[in-house]
């Protein structure tokens, strides 16, 4: 359990250049390598809002004990706690975070970009979600070869959905207009873990036309980077991905 | 082409109790039977905001036109066009309709509940509606019997889902809380297709113990006839079921 971004004096929490009056109120249950948990990291401290983080471990199933499965009773991840009020699914979260903290907006500051930037989080998850987890699945499994047609299809349609966004950014520095949103945080996890996943040896044939992305998606390429380079970012980085 | 809800009068809508200061500025492209595009009817409807309504014919690939497919590169409904803003994915639709016209909300009125109605949303999207569809989509189109190992577990996670709504309504008269909110709109047109669909011969065994509802589901079943009777329903409800 650590506490993350700002520092708390006499009640009164500073975290950037905003200052929320509340205690030390939010906690965050996540796993890392999780897309769905990244997202809210890169929220919170999108935001510079202070929480608790606790990390679970999928492998010892401690997103499954009884006190996460009684906030959550199907006993996935995120799972943000504020005081006593308990949300999650992870765009239900960002939700909550930007209704209830609206400091930093990340749902746009107008109706209009509000709705482009749900509209784009809808699209991502219909038409791009299933197969990248299908892609990424397989081969963090090591089941490529026997589902080589299957991850074909699936890489069309990655390959389709990503050359949408490469010309959304390619006219602007961020998935929605002139800012940095929550439809940057859906999307964002989900395109390093297809580009870790497809950096595997055997998934060399399949990332053919995909990697290396400053070649094939120059425009994303430089939205990583531009994310990489963030506040706070580091903190939001899949702890076991710089394991060797 | 038809003008729904409210008149105008010197530039001013007035529709219900709320005055909107606004030219007819909404028009909705739909396409009956579609539970996505019911969703926003539903909306349009509570928030008492007058809209054209442009029913396109699905059987003629209307909503694949040109000019369709200039609004919605995908050539899906439901597209809401205000103005010369145009928003699509039906959830995003409902959101844009909450933050420009906040009247009437259907996001709730506090944080927690906005949390709470995008969670319960989220979960219906992920957990229950790709078994609905599997299930809706096969019965229209006759494949009961060829898929009917299938069929039966999808019908097993909706009825799994169903019973944790069955839950939440027996304890509300809503699906979060004491209002009608976007929740309610997002799942309730879902409801009453596969309802819909089980009345059919052939989905006589798939749906057994789903039907009656009123036996089986007695809190959802009140709830249906809660929203039936809501002002302007009629006007929402899929003209081509009354036919015989």
């Amino acid at each position: 359990m650590r506490i993350r971004a700002g520092r708390i004096r006499a009640g009164r929490i500073r975290a950037g250049r905003i200052r929320y009056n509340c205690a030390m109120a939010l906690t965050l249950y996540w796993g890392a390598g999780s897309p769905f948990c990244w997202r809210v990291l890169l929220a919170l401290e999108h935001k510079g809002l202070p929480y608790e983080s606790h990390r679970l471990r999928f492998d010892k199933q401690e997103h499954q004990s009884p006190p996460m499965l009684k906030m959550n009773p199907r006993g996935r991840l995120p799972v943000l706690k504020d005081g006593d009020y308990v949300v999650f699914e992870s765009v239900a979260v960002l939700y909550y975070l930007d209704v209830k903290y609206p400091q930093v907006p990340i749902f746009g500051t107008s109706p209009e970009e509000a709705g482009v930037i749900m509209r784009v989080i809808c699209e991502f998850q219909t038409y791009a979600e299933p197969s990248l987890s299908r892609i990424v699945n397989a081969v963090f499994s090591d089941e490529v070869a026997g589902a080589f047609d299957e991850l074909t299809d699936a890489m069309h349609v990655a390959g389709r959905e990503a050359r949408t966004i490469e010309g959304r950014l390619s006219k602007e520095l961020w998935i929605v207009g002139a800012n940095y949103s929550a439809a940057d945080m859906v999307i964002f996890p989900w395109i390093q873990l297809l580009r870790r996943a497809l950096n595997k040896t055997a998934a060399a044939e399949l990332g053919a036309r995909f990697l290396p992305m400053e070649t094939n998606y120059p425009a994303l390429a430089r939205w990583i980077a531009r994310i990489e380079s963030l506040p706070g970012y580091e903190r939001t980085y899949p702890p076991q991905w710089r394991e060797p």
